[in-house]
């Protein structure tokens, strides 16, 4: 176990004492208090809050080693010194750390050191000064369960007594972070109405808004809060059969595109200046929402802000249930109303308590300050919400979010599906989401037929049989406005997210180089999930050291301290490394040239290969049935069905480890049998090796404060077998677009061509002894359309290269 | 979707008028309403409980659709009759089922009959009477999120307002069942020790076990409420990195055993008589835990009834963390030490507040009725407390649980692993469970030689190498005294259940025919899984009228109502049958003969047939580990590296469907080249087919009640791709155990003999056109030793024979 803490200040003695003090560790009975050992004993009695008596905390003291063959309690008895190593002996026991698995008795010391868990140096014994500096440092420390010492005592009740503390004394910092002081049973919850800004159904009114809101009791007695802001479409139910039968056959035939001479202006999205109908009248006001709910869909991160003084605001947006208006799947509508909530909390838009009444109701409870959370979609909206530039968003926390929809169903001239789902397209998405549906009245009776209308008119607009980029798209490509992003960016993303592909993030990323805004990046190893919870790397601290800044404007130094990138690494488990940028424009290439079989630094001489794209009808139908064994097959390098579907190059084996950083570029001379092809490429990573596992391993449930919701606390293992390769990234690109995404070329029958193409943008580790490979293939069973049509590739070597940026 | 509810009573209309007043559905006002429609109006507005204003209760009610082209309120406002397509079509909104996907707008009634959803049959329109007899039947029919509606409503805070209510009115029972009105956020967390009948540490005093109580405030008001009692080893904590380690060596050789002339009483476990230390002087008494606890390793099946009026109780036992004693994995006195508990929330038994001071304290919250709950582990040990006849236990709900750990780790005189858990064994568990360990102090100090030298005892008498059963496992027998059983006992099983085999159940079944208690048995097409969350059966509702009736003594005619036998069919998701009886002894079986390759009615004539058991070194190492690849090709007709290692026969396909109800029984005529040799068998459902996915899919989060802990609602859905067979059953047996698993016998290299085997029992629904098939192998890859050894096994097949229980 490796401990990788990046939100933990660290302090001056002064602050040490102050901070203690506030969170009631040092009070007159620690301060009067004339021997180290007393002390200690004492700051241990606050810390054991299951033993309500002096014997039963005895009972447990006993169960702690302080030294080989001594107990706790025998030693404090014993007023013996208190040494580093006592202290971090019994520290690794409080922490959960286990005898013989992360320590050894007579060696604490080195464990604490080896698993990179934080100490006071100074020789022992220490004097009282030393002890409560400890004490300190402990309280900020990971334990084994993935929070620090202090969130276990939160969790056991450590700030119970805390919650009748006067507002004016919340919220409660402890080491620049909000702790739990606020009573989660007595939370309140509100539905309002949000009057948008946005008329998406066209029946001259103003799309209401149903937005559920959660704060703090506190609120009522005065004090204001921030809120954390979650537009999640999922939010107020999904229709998933619907979706299913929406969903497209892939099974369809690759089409020959009639060339066209479209510049970027030709297809250019530009905003719709259609009237607005008049706002409501406003009939009166309100201080109290009518309407509540039991049991939002929650987000786990902002369940544990809801203990720590922030308020939870959801709102699933337009054509969702309760609201009006219709699902666009990430039109500037969507956008719009995404930030009319902001503007409501911000104070500068109106919301009503219901649908009828006209009852205005302010966000009085709400300090103005706002972030915005959530993954995949919900991370989408923080984006997009971003690119506005709207007053009193402060920042988002974007996770795994898309940055333009055409990276996420299209590609490079081509109907690229997110993984694992083959036939999802925008308007898949648009019908799944629009929860309207689950109202059936207000469905069938306003508004059925105009949605379905508009999905027709989608179905045509997305242009799924071409594959380019056209003005819908260019609608819905939140990175054009990235110049005009005012909060501050923090990111998350997985390297293996085939989902929402990191090409995502990675433009998003370097179109903020310039924006004068503070951006972070963590980069992790998992595919399409969230790490909120994870053992290894304290994210929810982070978190909240920046949003404790950020929002209630705590001077916690958490720009500085929040490393710009941080990227988690896929050979060894639990390592988490600081650097200070991803993906360096600048970052010089390696050259590879492709040899027969193998990438080389040679030049190479002229030689052309070749590979088919057909399958025969079993072999076909295996794949389409189950892509994972389809995955496996287009990479290994055992005798397989499409051994001559593919080429592949491998590099010598690595003297040393190699860091890919950033774009991979791939350029070949290709010619195909047909006046229309594809290309896709992997970049694979050969070499016998125990690979972290797809998903991370489930540890056990973690609370997010005393007795409130819970979240599931994992990390990624090495799997238990040894596997041959793993993809790197990949890429995809319509031999028709040679140029870009929304231009058609000419492609002669059997008359070879440049192509270029970047992938997916990555941060890997290629290990020593591993070699680098690539292949070269067509039909992608998990991505694109697979027609299993006669196409033959060729491939002029001396003109193919591959451009790998080491770092 | 189908729905099966097995515990809704049906009830006169009387009845029905007295519950819906003690619900207060049925109050002056409602009883003041002239008209249907008024009333109905009324109903609903009661169930309407995120709404606060008029207003915002009919924007809610807008949403529904009351006939085609008619929302409800306008239905209601034109005081049109209430028919029955109405009312039914309103509740499918109500139970959140799809247009479209569940239902048609225009044919309700055909929709509720298809997913067997109960109504009110009198034609319509309806008067007030016939209008409350459906909405009493509506508040206890499930709804598609796999609750009642009246769970639903207690889940948006139905029963908040009942929090209060006097104790003399507490708890309340509606349909039989106990509702939740006992406010969570209230709930007392005590711990106190329990001096326990055994010293199983031998250090001189009654091993102290923890005891975690979670009960309602009510009690304090002087509510005495029932046990829901979970005992469970796992419960503080295990120590997996230990258990790891511990874990033994499968690729080892099956060794020739001597034989022996063993009868069972020459292996029979007695009773120790050693002399149990004096019980603990009492130093006083109180009414007061002096010790607590934040979260409880929880049971969410528990969860549920925390808020309908019951307390739950939690013990780990002898070896876990904070109590005394070590883990014997299920010896005696851990049988012993389980009952103890029980014994002390009926009053029979001494606890004190701490491990020191002395001071006793009674459950003087307990009504003195206790009901075990709990799966695998947990439910062994209620099995295990059955046994002994225990007073206060008035029921076991025991899910997938070992009735004997001899099936659990060995069989027919082989070590067979539990599935997916190769080289664990008892003394494994017992190190795993050890939660001591945990006390650092203690564990190091006071505990650790004694217990690694009974470790080292344990692994000697279990017998790993051999297999036999013997006096270690006798004692762990619970089988034995299944004529003690008092209790009512529910069991619930997985017929995929491959770690706790379905013979524990079966046998346990058996067992209890003569026992004069009332048994209940489920079985569901899971594996160790448990189905309190499913949404096609009511099982959360069974237990709730079976534990109202059993520990409240409310008559509410559980045991008449609950079948004996309920089974989820294998091939219709959402199926479940009720029967008398499952695995009748006296059910008549068909013999199919053993022919090359065949399964036949008619005589076959003479011939050999033979198999390998070795393999290539290359290939055993894919299979070990691979398990799954080795589960696959053995099995598959597709030529692969197995085929020279097994037999396969084959039926011809069914005409019609076919059901196995109990033990398939085997006889083959068997030689092999060596003096020792196994076999193993499976029978198989050969035909394709799109059949049940593993596990059942997650289908959302499920409120145990209002603003409390949540379960995930699941269910089992066909799989995308049909398979060509599934296992049905299996069984393994050492070729020198053919009398029995105590006695070994002779076995000459390259004799026949007769072996006999009976497979573990089933119930399997073999299609029409399906196959049955048998596999006959040695080595099992997932469960026996894995020796690789130079192994021959030949059948005379005119003297094997295989005898199926075809209902």
């Amino acid at each position: 176990m490796k401990n990788n803490q990046f939100a933990r200040l660290s302090v001056d003695h002064q602050t040490v004492l102050n901070e203690l003090q506030r969170i009631h560790f040092l009070d007159d009975q620690v301060s009067q208090q004339a021997t180290v050992a007393d002390t200690y004993r004492l700051l241990l009695r606050k810390a054991f809050l299951k033993a309500k008596s002096g014997n039963d905390f005895n009972s447990k003291l006993k169960n702690y080693l302080a030294e080989p063959g001594t107990d706790l309690v025998t030693y404090l008895d014993a007023k013996k010194p208190l040494t580093p190593e006592v202290f971090y002996l019994v520290a690794l026991q409080l922490l959960d750390f286990l005898v013989g698995v992360d320590y050894e008795i007579n060696n604490p010391i080195a464990a604490m050191k080896k698993m990179q868990l934080p100490m006071v140096e100074a020789a022992g014994p220490w004097n009282k000064d030393q002890l409560l500096d400890a004490w300190y440092l402990l309280l900020t420390t990971h334990t084994k369960d993935g929070q620090t010492f202090l969130d276990q005592l939160t969790n056991q009740g450590y700030f119970a007594p805390f919650y009748h503390l006067p507002v004016s004394m919340k919220p409660l910092f402890f080491n620049g972070k909000a702790q739990a002081v606020f009573d989660t049973t007595k939370l309140i919850r509100d539905v309002v109405y949000v009057e948008s800004s946005v008329d998406s159904d066209h029946d001259g009114k103003r799309d209401l808004l149903k937005v559920e809101i959660i704060r703090p009791m506190d609120t009522e007695k005065g004090l204001k809060v921030p809120a954390l802001y979650t537009a999640s479409p999922y939010n107020q139910g999904t229709n998933d059969e619907a979706g299913v039968a929406a969903t497209h056959n892939v099974n369809v035939p690759l089409i020959e595109k009639q060339p066209n001479e479209l510049s970027y202006p030709d297809i250019a999205f530009h905003e719709d200046e259609s009237q607005l109908p008049d706002p409501r009248p406003v009939a009166g006001e309100s201080k109290q929402a009518t309407e509540t709910f039991s049991r939002e869909q929650s987000y786990t991160l902002n369940d544990y802000f809801l203990a720590r003084g922030f308020a939870a605001v959801y709102s699933a947006g337009i054509g969702t249930l309760d609201s009006d208006g219709i699902q666009t799947c990430g039109d500037p509508q969507q956008t719009e109303a995404t930030i009319d909530v902001i503007e409501w909390l911000n104070g500068k838009r109106r919301a009503f308590t219901n649908r009828t009444d006209n009852i205005a109701i302010t966000a009085w409870w709400c300090n103005g300050s706002v972030a915005m959370t959530g993954r995949s979609y919900l991370g989408t909206l923080a984006t997009a919400a971003a690119t506005t530039g709207v007053e009193g968003l402060k920042t988002i926390i974007s996770e795994a979010a898309i940055s333009s929809w055409y990276d996420y169903y299209r590609s490079g001239g081509l109907m690229i599906a997110p993984d694992g789902f083959p036939g999802e397209d925008a308007d898949v998405l648009a019908i799944e989401t629009m929860s309207r549906m689950k109202a059936v009245a207000d469905y069938e009776l306003n508004i059925k037929a105009y949605f379905e209308e508009q999905m027709k008119q989608m179905a045509q607009d997305m242009a799924r049989e071409s594959g380019d980029y056209n003005t819908f798209w260019d609608a819905r490509n939140y990175r054009k406005k990235i110049k005009d992003i005012k909060c501050d960016v923090l990111m998350i993303h997985g390297l293996n997210d085939w989902n929402v592909k990191p090409q995502q993030v990675e433009k998003l990323w370097q179109g903020l180089r310039d924006v004068p805004v503070t951006k972070k990046i963590i980069l992790h190893q998992g595919q399409h999930i969230y790490i909120n919870a994870f053992r290894s790397i304290d994210y929810t601290d982070m978190i909240n050291l920046w949003i404790s800044h950020e929002l209630y404007g705590i001077e916690n130094g958490a720009k500085e301290l929040l490393p710009n990138v941080i990227v988690q690494d896929n050979v060894t488990p639990e390592n988490w490394t600081a650097y200070p940028d991803w993906s360096d424009p600048e970052q010089p290439k390696t050259t590879y040239n492709l040899a027969e079989g193998e990438l080389v630094m040679d030049k190479v001489g002229h030689k052309v290969l070749s590979f088919q794209d057909h399958l025969p009808d079993a072999v076909f139908n295996r794949y389409a049935a189950h892509n994972d064994q389809w995955e496996h097959e287009i990479k290994s390098e055992e005798k397989n069905e499409l051994s001559e579907n593919r080429l592949v190059f491998k590099s010598s084996p690595l003297d040393e480890d190699k860091i890919i950083d950033g774009n991979v570029a791939i350029h070949v001379k290709v010619a195909v049998n047909q006046p229309f092809g594809m290309l896709s490429f992997q970049l694979v990573d050969y070499g016998e090796a125990k690979r972290f596992n797809v998903s991370p391993s489930p540890i056990q449930g973690m609370d997010l404060g005393y007795r409130w919701r819970e979240d599931r606390l994992r990390e990624f293992t090495l799997a238990k077998f040894p596997t041959p390769f793993k993809m790197i990234t990949k890429g995809h690109i319509n031999l028709q677009n040679r140029a870009n995404a929304w231009k058609t070329d000419e492609l002669k029958p059997n008359q070879f061509y440049d192509v270029a193409i970047e992938l997916q943008p990555t941060f890997h580790r290629l290990a020593a002894g591993h070699q680098l490979g690539l292949i070269i293939y067509a039909t992608d069973f998990g991505m694109t359309v697979r027609g299993n049509q006669d196409l033959h590739y060729s491939f002029e070597l001396e003109s193919c290269h591959l451009d790998v940026p080491f770092k």
